[in-house]
């Protein structure tokens, strides 16, 4: 899947600041997000910092990337079930409505995270998306998430 | 309630290093608790790159804000049921067992973010909190989570 092009690269330059997944935030966790078959797929490498108790990962982290990888599958899902390339106008960007996530167990910050998504249900402007967190295929976290696609009005400042 | 010390600033010093509310991480978030009356209260100023879009904050400091502001206060709450000050031993440090966030609207970065805690369950080494996030008075996201109080034999490192 390295040859693709992450979805969050596909978004437009003002959608792109993002502290979880902007490509333009240079201070933020610029997460990337591809397809896996019907899959989505995101591996993260915590910092030393993004610490919880010494040895595991925080918890706002792990909603964090949740959240971002959860958005940008969405965009993925709403363009796929549109038959459309995600380089085709009008461009889609998702925000989250919704979002829960359960905790199973400490999450070992010396590990690169596995994010993977599920496409549980599409509609015409909304996506609900499963995500498991997994450290070596043992599930730490599991969230779910109903994004929906940015209204074309949506103001860039306030 | 500036007069209290903050909740986070009883966590023993090996529990004071998380992202989000540990008074030792120097690149964290640094969180302060209160008690305001029955309820909890933090204020938070996000920096210029905790965005979302320009202008406004990304969802995945508003999941931390509320995950840690609530473990907090549910760490508060857990003292206060068993008429414990918070400096005296063993001291009580909760972590998520699972969390869930409502984003009504999109929350202004340019403002001072207020936290507001109500304690809805309040168990033996475990309590349930609600979490109102709010700019000028006006809720812009809430959320609700489990919290539980961390076994005193907590792997410290992985």
């Amino acid at each position: 899947m390295r040859d693709q092009k992450a979805f969050q690269d596909y978004y437009p330059e003002s959608y792109s600041h993002c502290y979880g997944c902007g490509r333009l935030n240079p201070h933020g966790l610029q997460i990337k997000s591809y397809w896996d078959g019907d899959e989505t797929v995101c591996r993260f490498d915590p910092k030393p910092y993004h610490t919880a108790v010494p040895g595991f990962v925080y918890g706002g982290l792990i909603a964090s990337l949740i959240d971002c990888h959860g958005t940008g599958s969405a965009a993925a899902a709403l363009y796929k079930s549109q038959n459309r390339p995600m380089d085709s106008d009008p461009s889609i960007r998702c925000v989250t409505a919704t979002l829960t996530v359960d905790y199973f167990k400490p999450t070992p910050i010396n590990a690169t995270l596995e994010l993977r998504g599920t496409i549980l249900e599409v509609g015409k402007r909304k996506a609900v998306v499963s995500v498991t967190l997994s450290v070596n295929d043992v599930v730490c976290a599991k969230g779910e998430m109903v994004a929906v696609q940015m209204p074309e009005n949506f103001p860039l400042e306030n």
